[in-house]
């Protein structure tokens, strides 16, 4: 499968969390093999969790299914630029490569606000490839939001 | 029951995450009548889970106790000053106040590193007091550490 078509994937999670009532982000963990580990939306009020966001739901069910919380040969997708709690979490989990849809002036951690892995005190930072099927991300997330007010 | 007592049983978390062999940070949440609702440990290995830290375990168990991601009206000691990803996920769940012990140097994400509650793009700063027992806490991770080379 093609990087367009794990973000395709990520998109469909997102539409899932948007119809739920959730802002809609998506994210997709890739194995080493280019199997899908993982494949979640984010559910902050459905779980009453803060932390439930679609990268951690993620990174937690792939690294429960391989029983480790080092994921080095995994790739993960992920609609949005993630904010400073995932973008931490995918370093800890020493996760190879983050793709991304939309960059989040507001709310991101990689290329916005702290920068996490441009931090001297970062220990791991994956390749970071931002602006994959941005549009559509960001269109889903405009239309959420201009929903809610 | 006093900041001191709720740092004691934190402590006391931490200490059982070292018998565990998980790196020794406790963490509680207490609720807005100076009820405990959650009191955890770092589980990282343990459940193959890299977001398991102890703050991240203790705002789910509360959130999830509370039925709400939103905790305003709690408090949140922690025996080490959070990491970005703990800090973010503390902002996130707008815990009132944070009690930590320990400063961290490299890993920390409040007065070292990223210090996410100084960046503009922050949205909720919980008012923040450090050194908390501070020694008990820092000689149990040195302790730790020096066991592991």
């Amino acid at each position: 499968m093609s990087q367009q078509s794990f973000m395709e994937i990520a998109l469909e999670e997102a539409r899932k969390a948007y119809v739920r009532g959730e802002v809609p982000v998506g994210s997709v963990l890739v194995g080493a093999n280019g199997n899908i580990l993982a494949a979640e939306g984010n559910r902050v009020e459905q779980h009453s969790d803060p932390t439930a966001h679609a990268e951690i739901l993620a990174i937690r069910a792939g690294a429960e299914t391989l029983g480790t919380p080092r994921l080095e040969c995994c790739d993960l997708y992920v609609t949005l630029e993630p904010c400073p709690m995932c973008a931490q979490a995918i370093s800890f989990a020493r996760v190879r490569r983050l793709y991304f849809g939309a960059c989040d002036l507001k709310g991101g951690g990689v290329e916005n606000g702290p920068r996490l892995y441009a931090q001297p005190t970062c220990h791991h930072r994956p390749a970071v490839y931002g602006g994959i099927d941005e549009q559509r991300s960001e269109q889903l997330l405009k239309a959420f939001f201009a929903s809610r007010r």
